[in-house]
């Protein structure tokens, strides 16, 4: 039965730098939604997991992006994997599983045109996939490195925040296309994970203080592919070891996300030029149309144990919330972080 | 009669900021090569005009680039429109004008797979055009701005540096393709050029006070393909107002050449992303083998009055280099800079 009460994480307060704890959200608690609530072609859903991603942060600046900014007051945006418990929309019944940007809360009512169908889990598949690598993170890996990275048999690919939920997708994906894959992360646990679970061919922990050195050594063939997810000053070591005609997939950038003074790439820049790079933004759903294809080829590797991955489930429900930010931006999950709502056992299977 | 002395610029030592006169570069006097020097599949040329491009501060820094570096005590590297002296090669026979890497000085040998025979002139062409709009610089232009930046009709394409030799030949391919074009150059004079005579839509003075004010609404629907020449502030502005999807052709990066402290973009990079910029460098040669289809349409647009170019020809031969480089890197050349050496009345006509 779903709780009387729907407690959601409201913004508060737009943070200038890191989002600060008691202070950017506020936790509400307001009568549930009901069916009696629902209009023509809505849905009223039942939050099972929530997608927590590094993107997240920049849906709080008030700033001209591919996505109008949440707005203060309102309901911080975010994917989950919801039930529906019941439908005034021809498309949904009750029960279905599906996935729908409806929000850190506990029940919401989405128009039918936001929500999504489960995509039919492959064996081995899990209701958090729908979140990871069968979900947007999975999908961004996808796009991002087959249509913009395009890595060749034999070309070098590194792939920074490699244990996150994008970039380990990303980085396999390198491997199966037959690159030689040098993946990215902070700590040795993390990378550890990269080298002996992925399968990659080199895993350097930027922490390390010969981190500049150890990146050099690993791309002595410079760098054909950059899969980029944290920007600042491993962007431009990048762009500094950068081959001739390389793609450089501009993903993300984490470690200016939470600045005050954002940066970009610094004096190797100028080698956009001299090495004619190319370097091409984009966001997952720029290929919407394209989703079914790659879901069945992720879905596929899944399946033959070619792509594996990890999560991180934060249990406790929305009023965990704030604590998976912290986690998000302090690098503590490895893979796909999650805040479990209701979470497998209550919610439905599929 | 060719002199029995060669000038040449030699580079004694790299300089770490701008080009210091009397240090980074010496002349030298030397005897003259003759025929008699000449071995199989070399010729002997005279030069006429040395092209004096902002590309050539990079040749001097020891870094990995897409030329090696000219090497200390080495000829300064340029381009030149030469004339054959005389020959040991099938391929050229004396008197013909030609262009070459020849260097700056007077008199030099070079193997014929680096000379290239001049190409005919259309009507009101000038021998100086080989080196501006049918040689490199327009050639740049050309391959910069179809290949990479791709304007469509209605699309608002900004050029820097758009009174130089490649700016205002970019800018002119883009107004050609039907785009509406915003010109960004360095005072009153220029500006009034790029409008009067290039017509150009807008022409914005980077040195004005309200210069990002103007750009700001020169460019109301965004910045669909930005031609990049100077890098550093503007390139940050440029991306600060780019459009979805549009194309950033990097071409050069003049404001940062003579930096010790060379810096790429700043906040506004990030942009990248969230507009999905595309980004891409490039180098003219890369595009070897389409020149000849290039210098036919240049040579079409430059005789149908469609494309109109300018040069500054600083007089005074090889001892008037440094000076050139001089008006180079303060702006004071509109369009093409060249030294004459012998100069059309002395050499050959075509």
């Amino acid at each position: 039965m779903p709780s009387d009460t729907n407690t959601s994480l409201i913004l508060s307060e737009r943070p200038s730098g890191p989002i600060v704890k008691g202070k950017t959200f506020s936790l509400k608690s307001s009568p549930a939604p009901t069916e009696a609530d629902l209009k023509d072609g809505q849905v009223l859903l039942e939050t099972l997991y929530i997608s927590f991603d590094p993107a997240m942060r920049g849906w709080l600046d008030d700033r001209r992006s591919y996505l109008p900014p949440v707005q203060i007051g309102e309901t911080m945006r975010a994917l989950t994997v919801s039930r529906v418990l019941a439908s005034k929309s021809p498309k949904f019944s009750s029960g279905t599983i599906v996935t729908a940007p409806s929000g850190i809360q506990e029940i919401a009512i989405m128009p039918d045109s936001q929500v999504e169908k489960a995509y039919d889990l492959p064996q081995g598949g899990k209701l958090t996939d729908l979140l990871g690598v069968l979900g947007s993170t999975g999908l961004t890996a996808f796009f991002g490195m087959t249509k913009i990275g395009q890595p060749k048999p034999g070309d070098t690919v590194v792939v920074s925040a490699a244990a996150g939920a994008t970039g380990s997708v990303a980085a396999q994906i390198a491997k199966i296309a037959g690159a030689r894959v040098v993946g990215i992360a902070g700590g040795e646990a993390k990378c550890r994970w990269l080298k002996e679970e992925l399968g990659l061919d080199e895993a350097l922990d930027y922490k390390a203080p010969d981190f500049k050195q150890k990146f050099k050594e690993a791309t002595p063939k410079f760098v054909d592919v950059y899969f980029d997810n944290v920007g600042g000053e491993i962007l431009d070591l990048a762009m500094a070891r950068a081959a001739q005609f390389s793609r450089f997939v501009m993903c993300g950038g984490i470690s200016q996300y939470n600045s005050e003074d954002k940066k970009g790439p610094g004096a190797s820049f100028f080698n956009v030029i001299t090495q004619r790079i190319k370097m091409q933004g984009f966001i997952v759903f720029d290929y919407i149309n394209e989703y079914d294809v790659a879901r069945k080829q992720l879905a596929q590797w899944l399946a033959e144990g070619k792509l594996k991955r990890k999560e991180t489930v934060v249990k406790g429900g929305v009023r965990s919330a704030e604590e998976a930010f912290e986690w998000l931006f302090t690098g503590r999950n490895t893979g796909k972080l999650m805040v479990e709502v209701k979470g497998a056992e209550e919610g439905a299977r599929l």
